[in-house]
């Protein structure tokens, strides 16, 4: 009995693997739909994210089935239950990646990002699939180190978004409002993408120390920092 | 010995209830922290979101002992489980509601809403906080139809962020891109505490009714509806 047991929670820390990885590629094919104005990837990605959405409900109900049958104590417990919150977070990630591909569909054929920006967008967006790749493997292998590691990967998504709202308040940009709303919410969907995969990693790091890692302070909205030091600057 | 459980479980409720308010309150009160650029009201809802925050930390492990001692089953082990999501959605809302205050904080002494813009944001304040009422409201009742209310207050939110956008995109805009920006990450703020709150409310559904009211449904990026419907407007 113990065996199965352990074999559905396995295939739980599977799941949300598989998450992991969908919304990494997600993210990274919508920033390239919306750098090449792609609206067949963009359409592509804006379909796919429902293989997330069921993926964390199927997800969900296993879990929760599993603490119905099996009622699990002290640290299966908060397997099971860490695991749920894993799946918030990457269900959303999986959200945030739809939004950036909408926002690529909605000004087809268009780009949404001028040209003096593109490189920082590809910048943020790869770094945003490498933060979710990190945060699988720190699933996969519970490594703290690595875990850890994302925060700082974390800290350099807060300079590009930071360089971003340079050019934005720049008394030089000239392509907008409207423009300048894109970039507002493609930055912020990116910062936000970011900020949940650090935070799998960090309940990563909760499980294997019991220690939060400052859970709390995922989102001290660097968005508004970047504001005042872009402004300071 | 099930008394007890039942005493614990209604704990776990009351303290989603002072969440809710405390967030829907926070809201109100960055609101006007905002349009009157009153930075000491700004810093105390900075400040009390950690009340929040510390609920939250405790309602969780209350809700994690709570299974590990009883193993509740069926609707009771639902309850918990759907409880420690909701406190989430509450959790994120005060986050928003600080990230308002921070904003009017940030832009102090002068206001980050220009007149012309006083009216609407004033009317989201309000109705954010008329949303997160209700939903506490639907926490104590198990109240369907409000609980479904809900989605239609929504939909007014929708509108006021539309007519946000509007105002972004006409031509006429001319408080520069600064305060854009500003506009366009506070209608952000307000559309995701909306959707929180009525997350939370159909949540209590999905409890009395066991059905799903479309739970994936709920945050269909509207602002992006809405900067594609002002622009075709």
């Amino acid at each position: 009995m113990r065996d199965a047991y352990h074999e559905e929670l396995d295939s739980i820390s599977d799941s949300l693997v598989e998450m992991a990885r969908l919304v990494g590629s997600a993210i990274g094919r919508a920033t390239t739909a919306m750098l090449d104005s792609d609206l067949k990837l963009a359409e592509n990605v804006i379909e796919a994210d429902q293989k997330v959405d069921e993926l964390q409900h199927d997800l969900e109900a296993r879990a929760i089935a599993l603490l119905a049958r099996q009622q699990p104590v002290a640290t299966d417990l908060r397997i099971v239950v860490t695991s749920l919150r894993m799946s918030a977070d990457l269900e959303r990630s999986g959200d945030l990646a739809q939004h950036v591909a909408k926002l690529a569909r909605l000004r087809y054929p268009d780009r949404a990002v001028p040209s003096d920006l593109h490189a920082t967008i590809l910048e943020m967006g790869q770094l945003a699939q490498r933060l979710m790749a990190k945060a699988a493997e720190v699933i996969i292998t519970k490594d703290v180190d690595l875990a850890l590691q994302l925060e700082q990967d974390d800290d350099e998504m807060d300079l590009l978004h930071r360089t971003l709202f340079q050019h934005l308040m720049d008394d030089r940009w000239k392509h907008g409002i409207e423009t300048a709303v894109d970039v507002t919410l493609l930055g912020r969907y990116y910062e936000r993408f970011a900020d949940h995969a650090v935070s799998v990693a960090k309940r990563v790091v909760y499980l294997v120390t019991g220690e939060h890692a400052d859970e709390l302070q995922t989102d001290v909205q660097p968005e508004i920092q970047a504001v005042s030091e872009a402004e300071s600057a």
